[in-house]
């Protein structure tokens, strides 16, 4: 251990122990003069009971004054060493409130004040989950008559819930969102049912083009509980998740109702339950869960563009979600609108096949080598080399959380620039080629782009050498003017012949769900989801500092929205289980800082 | 770190140091004088190409002298710091061999000469498995024409092999043990089908007796590269480790012939290979591995004893293993002959139904109850306690080897005089219900009948107490005289009424299987499977210092028998799964210490 080790675990301790002791006599005002003038301060369901950032220190002032007396913290304690890089001290910290423990990260400036705290709930006091030396003993030792086994008991329960008895909550959606929370809740003991359209558990990504892999490498990719093991493939093949889904679903005992539609769902304020109309196998049942989430991917419904003649039109065209393989398009003329990853990997299927196709990029992209974001981006936290310095996907999710999107594109700015330098000749043949780049508004690339939009980048796992080359046809700058019988009518007047037109066209916000499933009101009610008010193209302000309406209370009691990639599905499934679980368990759980709603979609 | 283990560190460092430098200049006489008088080197298929150990400086030096030039091994390190305690210094090690990486443990006497070593091998040098970095990348980056998905070339697999194209390896038995072995080849890279009569991974699990539950904890079960995740129950059900073999089996992508049976086997020595005949769903297939695995338990053919009058008996009679449930016996008069694990289990699942059980004791069984054996005898290496200390499964395992079978009664003997201590009362209590209790010849208890003989024990988990309060009822030193048509007559004259018998009267050796499938004379040429020649009951001698046949070369040439517990066959098939794929590669792979056949079963 070296001396600057020391001073930083010096300063952090010290920090630690006047902040508890302020908080535990309660006086905010000595608390808020300990963090710095730009300060940020996470919560994850500790002092909210909401995924909140607060920022500057008279919003720290208000959120404790709100929170300070019902969430009694204390026992702050660094967790190992801390350490110090640029003038910055940080470390890992635990604390306990009223009715949970909890894990975080600080940052402390020069001068010893803080710059940013993240404080995230580990467990609830009162329920540990059961695990480890909890975890149950299966066989009850000591011999009893018509004792239920395991089996016995759960094929009872599988026969029970949702007819005899009903289930606290409901997730509509069994991909990997809905089965990494059910997976959460049913070891919480919170009694859920998943309801899926599939006839099986992974039939989400098996449905897919048949060339579709991750795009994430694995160390992203754990569900929680049951890590891969360490020979599985850095980018899983959609059939390989797939089935891995469908064994992580039973052997995790999740009551999983594949081959059933969600039909509607209506809150009944009075008795404070959901009435959620399914069909299962054909057959209708009524569900009544206290809770519901919609687990439905973090993309909403498809948009289709409504241009001028595709009634008309003699080919085929459909929706980037319903394109499965380019094999009947060899020697076919293909349209692609849009240039992001699916109209990318349609675009290479189809040309793999044999296809003629021509991407229509109708405002610029941000692509990034699939080499170099594991490189330079995801490498320090997920990576072999990340696992092999000891790095667990706990302290990786962590280490991310840490940071606050306010300043989170500071981080990821310096990252882009090195990657366009070190691709530079690389972007320079795509955009001779007639390809329009960027780098997000900002220059933070494609994580910033994913959280404020989720759209409007490509990690090229090979389809930008295509267009390079110009096997792959790039329109850039223009969109469909009209639809004839057998080509498309571009608005700078040229025409594309066409078998074939796929709209990559994107999606729309999660809660066009509520307006299918719910209704439109309730869509209105809780409002957009996703995107944080950065005031960039497709994420319009205020800012709000936190993803809109995932995994937290929306403005429709009862109702919560789960999604994300494979790595915020496993994290944030964490805090979305913990706010239900205190619910049913009755856990007071005021929430601080509900955000208004500004957009409706 | 204190001075104790400092020099404990420093001893065992310049004994490998010394030794390797012994070995590097082939001095045999200089490596066999770094050996105590009493020493013991247990070699998993580094120097021998066999599981083998050597006792004695004699026997090392024999050894040494047969071995050395063709293993060249380098490279001796102590791994991480040695340890010391009761004068004996302790440490972990890596070596290389001219085909492999290896890892031990030494322990070194007062005098600083070699008490215990274990050679074990890690891999081979020029195959490593494909995992942590080497693992696949999944998609290959760059478009393709006509490449096949990983789905493609999977169904494709499935499809040619065993048809098109032979495995190099076919292991008949998909239990647990034929899974795992299977694991670890499909991993590196050993073509294998397995074959399996049962219509799904598991059934060899579901189809038992309704309240099976694994008498080991989960910390001892872990299956290779997945382990259990951390709420598991400490005692599986069996129906839940059934799910969990199916899931692994699918997940792993073994080719698993399920509803197999395999009718017979011949080695065509002219060939060098085996000629298999299958009966795949009711279809012959011929299947030519180069060799062939028996992992059809560790148990043999089940044990019926022929007793005069069986075949006018009325009632119903089976062996354990076709005991499925005593629903149909409440108020039934049952006897169970054995008094072995199967015996309790079943006549406690009878009682719970409500029959009337009465227990034939033909010798003196050793008692344990589970929890005694939980926290003194697997505690140690295999229980949370241990994973929150740090101990890996491999370190557990690692440790569990290291300690030569020669002495390992003197490790067991004072674990089993605590409990004898500790639990005296409850022994005192099953011997006054008429019960014959031992702790083995030498009182080394459980683990070291397990050895022996496999048989001749049951670990408490509840029945022992119903025997004590004389719910079921106990009839010891005496067995069946004769079976009248609805009684039997035991040899004390008494008579039991009978409406069911079972025989939970054991099974024979492995190579029984052999005898099944191959022929009686291949049988014989291997001899008796499992035990060590430990001169006790069931185990006769001579000494032969490992378990007879198991995991290694049998003195049939490509024949190998896998089996044995969860930790056994999670253990010993890596280094089965070595030496077959050192043999696929052409690795010239000596074997020394081939055992003579003492016994035909």
């Amino acid at each position: 251990m070296n001396a600057v080790v020391d001073d930083a675990t010096t300063r952090v301790n010290a920090w630690l122990r006047d902040f508890g002791a302020a908080l535990e006599r309660h006086d905010v005002e000595a608390a808020v003069s300990m963090f710095a003038d730009e300060c940020y301060w996470r919560d994850l369901v500790t002092f909210t009971w909401n995924i909140k950032t607060v920022e500057g220190r008279d919003a720290v002032r208000d959120m404790l004054a709100a929170t300070l007396e019902h969430t009694r913290p204390s026992q702050w304690r660094l967790d190992g060493e801390a350490g110090e890089a640029d003038g910055v001290s940080e470390g890992w910290l635990t604390f306990s409130t009223a009715t949970a423990h909890g894990e975080g990260h600080i940052r402390l400036d020069r001068d010893g004040r803080c710059w940013t705290l993240l404080t995230a709930m580990t467990a609830l006091r009162d329920f540990p989950e059961p695990a480890g030396k909890r975890r149950p003993m299966g066989a009850e030792h000591g011999i009893v008559r018509n004792r239920q086994t395991w089996l016995e008991a759960r094929e009872e329960e599988q026969r029970r819930l949702g007819y005899e008895e009903q289930p606290y909550c409901v997730i509509v959606g069994g991909g990997q969102g809905g089965i990494g929370l059910g997976a959460r809740l049913r070891r919480m003991g919170v009694p859920t049912i998943i309801v899926e359209r599939n006839a099986r558990p992974g039939d989400s990504w098996r449905k897919r083009y048949r060339s579709l892999c991750l795009h994430d490498p694995v160390w992203y990719d754990h569900l929680p509980y049951l890590p891969f093991p360490d020979h599985w493939p850095v980018f899983s093949p959609k059939d390989k998740i797939g089935d891995w889904l469908e064994m992580y679903t039973r052997v995790m005992e999740l009551n999983y109702w594949h081959s059933t539609e969600c039909r509607s769902a209506a809150y009944d304020e009075d008795a404070g339950e959901w009435v959620v109309h399914v069909e299962r196998e054909g057959r209708p049942v009524t569900l009544r869960p206290r809770q519901l989430v919609l687990a439905t991917g973090m993309s909403g419904m498809p948009n289709v563009p409504d241009f001028p003649g595709a009634a008309d039109f003699r080919g085929e065209q459909c929706h980037s979600s319903r394109f499965t393989s380019g094999e009947a398009y060899a020697d076919r003329q293909c349209v692609v609108v849009g240039a992001n990853n699916s109209a990318h990997d349609i675009s290479a299927d189809l040309w793999e096949n044999g296809a003629r196709v021509t991407m229509v990029q109708r405002s610029s992209t941000h692509v990034v080598k699939s080499e170099s974001l594991m490189t330079h981006a995801l490498g320090p936290l997920y990576s072999q080399e990340a696992v092999d310095a000891g790095i667990t996907t706990h302290r990786a999710d962590m280490t991310f959380a840490s940071i606050p999107f306010r300043i989170m594109p500071d981080f990821h700015i310096p990252v882009y620039e090195r990657i366009a330098e070190e691709d530079a000749a690389f972007y320079r043949r795509l955009e001779e080629a007639g390809f329009t780049l960027d780098f997000g508004e900002d220059g933070s690339g494609l994580f910033m782009k994913y959280l404020r939009r989720a759209s409007g980048y490509y990690i090229d796992v090979g389809a930008s050498e295509l267009i390079a080359q110009g096997e792959i046809g790039i329109r850039s700058g223009v969109t469909i003017e009209r639809i004839n019988e057998r080509s498309v009518t571009l608005t700078d007047g040229s025409e594309l012949p066409a078998d074939l037109i796929v709209y990559a066209t994107g999606y729309g916000s999660m809660n066009g769900w509520a307006a299918e499933i719910i209704s439109q009101e309730v869509a209105d009610r809780v409002g957009k989801c996703w995107g944080m008010g950065s005031d960039t193209r497709r994420d319009p302000g205020p800012w709000e500092g936190e993803l809109r309406n995932m995994w937290k209370p929306t403005q429709q009691p009862a109702l919560w929205f789960h999604g994300g990639n494979l790595h915020q599905s496993r994290h944030y499934s964490h805090y979305l289980a913990l706010q239900l679980k205190a619910r049913m368990e009755g856990i007071d759980t005021p929430v601080y800082g509900m955000p208004e709603v500004h957009h409706l979609s």
